[in-house]
């Protein structure tokens, strides 16, 4: 076979770049670089080790897998003290579902950095998340369990696990704020704008103004996700008022 | 419901003789022994805690569950640098199946601990491994991942994973090294005593002996096991021979 050397091979640039992409996706500096290099690398590259093994994510996929569900299951644990194991295996069937994993790995363009010989175009939705698995299971070698239990926090359970919405109780809270101000007959506005900052994803914010005052405001990863977090916030703010008016 | 006294109140001598159970069974000192004291309460004891959440082994067991799963891949990863992602998945099953969590459990005589208001001997076969899971989920919540890993590596990995004969490849040593005296025309003996010493758990050796000479010496929790412990030293120390022999 042919090794690819432009993925393994010692080329400063090229390094000092994937280097920088995975210190803004991971958060914090790689030590071990060739194992995230591994993360990314598809089977149709057809790399193999020193020995001969087969060289591609499919290992830290399975590494990464395991991890999460643990991270997850701990998180749980201690979120929902009133959840049976019933209960707790079937929210984390939710949080790492393919579809769910899919959306992480597109949000953080992991694509961007996979080496493979099949164009991009080819490949089916699943490869975000197989990715993102590997990337768990590279920050696990690389770095041990604390830091992949920082990295699930911060770019998984912040951004998308809301157990309420999880349980089917809110499908949208959205809906919930037009809902009341229409039963309330109050205006309501969602000013949405790019604001991307410094961060390494682009980001939206929005703003919620319920008749002349601004009630919330959130910023996440599309228009879509950051209505939805200010409209939670607008909704618990006016609980209160929910409540006496019912 | 009646919260039993004995369980969670202050009782010095009862609460020492756990913590001394444990300190054998854990290989360290457990830190929140109420935490280990949940792994062993079974659902039909009826406990419930201040809020009114039934309190018993079920949950610990789904966190056990998971964790004694990342560190299976974990290991099995690094072992078996040639395997792929279904090889790695397949032998982990193997590893922590219910029939292999039960054992464990059994030999750790963890039903000793349990409390319930079934008799025991009206539990299935299950008990066993679901309480191992949850003394895994307990040690993980009072000492963290570390400590979990050593448990696991010290009462799993060391004493039960043999890789070749998970891969079905070598099903039984004793019965290879008999082949072997038989063909050579030697004669053989197993020569088992119980040798528990300060282990906590019951331990039988072995001194397998072919023709004049001992050939190997083995220790472990049953006479089938310490046999084929021993049988699959005296293999490797006779491998030269069996090869030259062929």
């Amino acid at each position: 076979m042919n090794f690819p050397s432009n993925i393994f091979n010692s080329h400063p640039k090229e390094d000092g770049d994937f280097f920088g992409g995975m210190t803004r996706i991971l958060g914090f500096k790689p030590k071990k670089l060739d194992i995230y290099k591994k993360a990314f690398l598809h089977r149709s590259a057809n790399v193999k080790d020193a020995k001969g093994n087969p060289m591609n994510y499919e290992r830290l996929e399975f590494l990464g897998d395991a991890m999460l569900g643990t991270i997850i299951s701990r998180y749980l644990y201690n979120e929902v003290p009133e959840g049976d194991e019933g209960y707790l295996t079937k929210m984390r069937s939710k949080i790492v579902s393919r579809e769910h994993l899919n959306e992480l790995g597109k949000d953080l363009n992991l694509i961007d950095f996979v080496e493979s010989r099949i164009p991009r175009s080819h490949f089916g939705d699943n490869i975000h998340g197989n990715v993102f698995e590997a990337l768990v299971g590279a920050i696990y070698l690389d770095r041990g369990y604390k830091y992949c239990e920082k990295f699930i926090n911060s770019r998984v359970i912040i951004p998308y696990v809301d157990i309420e919405q999880l349980e089917g109780k809110v499908i949208s809270y959205k809906s919930l704020v037009i809902e009341w101000c229409q039963k309330q007959k109050k205006t309501f506005n969602y000013h949405v704008y790019e604001d991307t900052g410094k961060d390494v994803l682009k980001h939206f914010a929005v703003k919620l103004t319920i008749g002349n005052n601004v009630v919330a405001k959130a910023r996440a990863t599309s228009k879509k996700k950051a209505e939805e977090r200010a409209s939670k916030r607008a909704y618990f703010a006016l609980q209160n008022k929910i409540d006496k008016s019912e």
